[in-house]
């Protein structure tokens, strides 16, 4: 049935006006002043501003990690997504090195087709770039449309590849048109600073924080940066949490090489310090790259003001403190990485950045599902309020006030990473192609009404003309 | 009479899709798919970009310069910009030393009034800021909506004003809520290399540039962003030419500071070496700051794509090549600066930029016109294609193609700068508030038509935590 | 008559070694081990450094200042200085506009000659650059041998001159062989903000540094490389006392640029807190530029460390606390500038420096002596402890350990600037062309003693190949 | 038998001017004005200058290198090193995996005792860092003086090792007052671009340069400097080649971290199209860092002049053309790298950079002798002409000129990098510890008179504050 969303103030990454917006079939078929439909639903928005629904481009659901899982999976945690509105998830899809990625992306698609309350798709990790998997990589990227590969510089003896592995990465998504994603932190050396500060006695979740200092993040994230200047391809650095990474992609991009960064909302508002909390409670508050000194918030803040960063993920990855968490009581190095997020993202955006100053209003709609959408190749469908865009919707009262709590949150986990903290504006209602999810603040969706979303390729610039012979492989 | 302008690819700054525009009392009034409305004009705009009309932030129509005066006036000018596909320019009102301000915006009114065929609006230059300016200024940025304010670094004995005095405006500019723009070449030494290079007999045009090195350009610009960070202001840096400024520029951004710069199609597309032309030619090229060496568009682009850089201004400022730049025959310093730019401006950024896979469609229409809309107070009246906007349009088919000249250009002047240059892409149809300007590639529009716009103050950002009370003279 | 300084630990900038050094002639005529010389005067300075003489090159000596005359004039001060070990000094030489340099000079002269205790020599301030001037300084160089020129980027309408002049002067000293020394803070900013904290009834000695912050000095610093690249040319920047000035220092060098840097004592042990000291205390620190945040330190060590600073000048420019500094109860900006530091510079650098461990022995003696002596050119006749190099020595006896105090200062003002500053280290007999100043802490020298010494010229470098003929003046 | 060289001009790190050198007993015992001895032989230097005996800290001799070894053994090595004016050479100790530290030592005593012509000593390569060589480590640190430990980054499969390697090297080094050497190029990116280019077919020596790109050496030069910052301790990169690694080197050093820095005279003079010459010419000038594009060269010029770089080593590494350079006919990979340099270097520093205006005299003999002493524990005894010194010396002919060429030097090599290249300037006589090596141009020293020299450990600066308990390893 046709909706007509009444005189809200609409935002996009460009615009803000005050219209109405026409649903359709899915579909946003007409934005207007005093439009009429017979037979339309009308919902009153007067007050409240119409965003595009946020789109998350980091998270992990029903993820196994250190011998656990996490705590929400593609049901609970894209209705706590919603209910915070966001309305697109791209979760990233684990291989297993001598397994044929096509079991990798099956398995993701049982995990979350029956499950998922909003659209979704899947990056795919990149564990391994032998001939066989370089072999397999363009169909999936052309029949799943998976058009983007994470690639790991940590996380040594498990996830991490070695440079090698990534430039080809690089050269592999120039050529197919993907967008490498990287998680960048030196592996090998907090390997080995985690060994010392184990065999010092020093087990308390702080020394997760010590052992990855800021330094080994800024160092891989340079690092990175040439690689993917040699190789004249294109770089997303997933999780920047420091001013030591957040300079090396402003010198990157000054040069006019295509690298983007994404952050999250841990650390735009928490820092360090949280490790320190008695009891075991650090734990809570253990992410890789782990939270930094309180000054770097206001570097990422700059960021993505000034654009050196373009996104902000939430790194969703709950563990619950009570039975998964302490599994690293006695040996910080065991506690499970990640944290509850997906539902706050969005709320602690507009409400720090927009509220404070920091960011202006259609800046805060480009960062939190605009870029997304157009990094991530679902653009114009996804990521914006124009004629033919997909009604993914949030009507957004921006005169609640309330506080973030595990009390009145919808992820499936025992404690919220922001407790306590008070956030002006809720998402009221939620639309996914046209749909409530949410209405006035009710789930009203239906687990496997989310569809996957097969992407576009990335869009590469013009080939910039010092090294082409290198970037093709050809020196 | 209502129009629906149909089945065009509509872009703006975030978007782009194929719609239906509807233009009814000089506003946007709906968007959307199939749109029918009894009686209203249809343009068939299948196949062409329908893009928000231009925005020119930089121009100097019927400017006294030297004992001279442009070649084209706000007819002539707004004419050929209208052409181009520009809706909207912002003159520069100049003023003179112990005289009110309020008389130099009359000047400037009576200079526009009945000849614009598009809306306009003034900069107002500080040439001094004594008490009694201090006096005036708050009353005329209240009154006339003028609230940017140009000031000199260049120009020694003419122009030029001290650092105090830049700072001092830096001061005004945070509390009165306007935008400082400055031209920022150090005069003090680029004088004294005009006296030496006279003196040593070296008077041809190429001597411009050679007496205005880059590292003035770049030095000035790292002065006056110091100035702002101390000042906790707002500075827009005008017709960035080079390498060292735009560094200067990142670099402050990285900061956080509000920085912004503009750069011009002459110096996207054009070099040093243009001087250099034979039997004074080179006189046509003379611009300040001067055209540079090739290296240096490359890193203009770039700045452009990461935004360190977010306009383009025409830096219109035209004089005849017989009759005016002759002026400076025997004498590189007397030739009339500046040229003919503001009829290309648009579909050089077009063609050099979106067609050579520089920057996006989205990017161009933020550069061409939604930025300037928003640094200067215009938005969202002009500067998007939005519901309740201005009804400003191009309708752009970019299938053409053509080149550059004097014969076929609309301008008052008797050369092209860009003479020769080949583009791809021509405004057909242009819209001032919902009336044709231009129909079919003809000038239908009327002087007088245009109508003189007040603007917005700057929307400051959150203070930033470290220089509060230097910010606020209170040190 | 002959004398040996028997198994001292000789230092020199790259050497450290035990012998014997025979004084004859007031020369160095030998060095070696167990030297024997018929009827030589023994000298055991076994257990102690023998380090050449301190250079100070930065002093202000009966100097004028804002209607007061500094408290040391070249009796006294050169006195205070060889109980330092300092065994030269340079002074600035004062001129005024529209006077003949060589009436200043003259005026120095008779201000020194029959009272300097040991050797010195002049700087020329240039106060304006104008043909007159041009003229007489080639003279002035080669009689006077003076090659070092100062300019001032601060004290509006007292000292500073614009940039015009500045670059003038890198022009004229390149082509004399004179090196440039530049006060650099942005005078025209400052005098406003002096302005704004009176008006604002802020009048207390905090203020002086409030209204004269390091961006300032950075942003002068940055300018004034600059010109010298474009110049082609030389310079000297005095007192460097910031993070924001080091860095541009080091980025120019970087460049291969042929600049230098000078701190001071005060600016590597006091810090910005010092202006807060209650009853008006705060007016002892007050120098310009003011001392900073004690972060800079640091900074200043590490640039000492590294080669981004090459000297230690004392900027000695003593005022009483009672009868001069008070010229300034009630008004910051009346304060007479400077304080005494010229008999302390050598103690603090060699325990500070040397004993902390973040110089070496022999940087330390390149810093308080030979780096100046080379720089200003009194090298190898000063500087070293070198066969025929003027027998200038400090036998200094690293194992007393002492307090800095007014008590126990020999400078004649009611202050010490490092009250309570204990130190290691002290010398005991200082010597100036063979002959002792100092013999063991009783001062046996004699006004006049000291002599003038023309300095040669400075040795300019290959040219650097891109801005030949901006720095010929030939554009 | 006692010497005085007698009324030549004495150059050391600080000081130049005329004077007797007292030779005696293989020490410098006195230095002075007309010295006289009875008995002495007397060497009249007048006219030539006396420099130390340049130390060369980096050589390949007798280094077995990918199914070859180096034509230069120890004999003819060090000869051709004393003809050159070097009179102490630094040799890599190369270790092999799993086999104890001390065989490799042994091997290489063996290899250098009856050979060596002037003295020498070892760095030790790090192969693998585990507790056994832990535990050999300070056992061989004590006993054989060797105080320097070298990294690869590169040769992957072979040399290369993984940043926890390097990493822990550093905190050994430490602790155990050692200098960490690196090669600084990204090993892993390299074998692939390798892998490309052979399987593209492109085989001839410019695929050698075009496989490691400037990017690769940047990049690790900035990953090394990071690792050494949270180890808090001290790193020397070898063979310095080009802007991006000197950048590094220097943001490092303003930083004040302990990060010292070599060229190669190769890299001073040569550049990459050397490898493009025809008849595959080209291999002759294979060397890893590869050759660079020209401009480079002033970069390292302006870095040796700043400080950035301390040092000059050659990386003798010869091959013949015939038989050995040919072994990558069809194959650049297989070209031996290295080249003949050992007895070019000193004459081409003299000749390029006193004369030609980049640096100083003084400066000169810092680079080619002093700053290697200083940093590998051999100072005083070598690096510096002082009393109490070795008497290793250098009389040095300022006005001869001739031309480089595999025709007239000495080493066992048939051709020469250099070949061609005029200089100005020649050793005339070297002195080992008192004695002729070279004597009037012609040797006569005595294979095996060379000395193995046990060096003192690094002198490790004040701890810096930030990172004790990283550098600690207890985090």
């Amino acid at each position: 049935m046709k909706k007509i969303i009444k005189n809200g103030t609409i935002v996009t990454a460009a615009d803000t006006y005050i219209g109405d917006v026409v649903l359709e079939d899915g579909m946003i078929t007409a934005i207007g002043l005093n439009l009429e439909a017979e037979g339309a639903e009308i919902i009153d928005a007067a007050g409240c501003y119409v965003f595009p629904g946020g789109i998350d481009p980091h998270t992990h659901l029903d993820m196994p990690f250190g011998g656990t899982i996490t705590a929400d999976d593609f049901e609970t945690g894209t209705i706590a997504a919603a209910f915070g509105g966001t309305t697109t998830v791209i979760d990233f899809c684990l291989t297993a090195k001598g397994k044929p990625l096509q079991e990798a992306v099956d398995t993701w698609h049982r995990k979350s087709e029956n499950k998922a309350v909003i659209d979704y798709s899947f990056h795919l990790m990149v564990s391994e770039l032998n001939d066989t998997v370089l072999g397999e990589l363009p169909q999936i990227i052309e029949s799943e449309g998976i058009t983007s590969l994470k690639v790991f510089m940590a996380y040594k003896n498990v996830l991490q590849v070695d440079d090698g592995t990534l430039f080809k990465t690089l050269q592999t998504a120039k050529k197919e048109g993907a967008l490498v994603m990287v998680h960048a932190e030196n592996g090998d050396v907090i390997d080995h600073l985690v060994e010392q500060a184990l065999a010092a006695g020093n087990t308390d979740p702080i020394h997760h924080a010590l052992t990855r200092p800021p330094e080994l993040e800024g160092e891989a994230t340079g690092r990175a940066a040439y690689l993917t200047e040699l190789a004249d391809s294109q770089l997303y650095v997933v999780h920047v949490t420091c001013a030591e990474a957040v300079w090396k992609i402003a010198e990157a991009r000054k040069k006019g090489l295509r690298i983007y960064g994404e952050t999250c909302p841990q650390y735009l508002v928490l820092d360090q310090t949280a490790l320190e909390k008695p009891n075991f409670e650090g734990a809570k508050y253990v992410w890789s790259p782990p939270l930094r000194e309180q000054w770097n918030q206001e570097v990422l803040w700059d960021a993505l003001w000034s654009g050196s960063l373009q996104t902000i993920g939430s790194d969703q990855c709950s563990f619950n403190f009570k039975g998964q968490k302490d599994l690293g009581l006695g040996d910080f190095s065991k506690i499970p990485n990640g944290g509850p997020t997906i539902e706050d993202r969005f709320s602690i955006l507009y409400s720090e950045g927009v509220l404070k100053g920091r960011i202006s209003l259609n800046k805060f709609v480009d960062i939190i599902s605009t870029s997304s959408a157009k990094l991530f190749g679902l653009f114009p469908q996804k990521g914006t309020i124009a004629v033919g865009s997909d009604a993914d919707l949030v009507i957004f009262d921006p005169n609640v006030e309330r506080t973030l709590s595990a009390e009145t949150h919808h992820m499936n986990v025992d404690y919220n990473a922001f407790e306590g903290l008070k956030v002006k504006g809720e998402p009221v209602s939620v639309f996914s192609r046209g749909e409530f999810v949410i209405r006035d603040k009710t789930f009203v969706g239906k687990p496997g009404a989310g569809k996957y979303l097969h992407r576009k390729r990335f869009e590469a610039s013009a080939p910039r003309p010092l090294r082409d012979k290198v970037s093709e492989g050809v020196v």
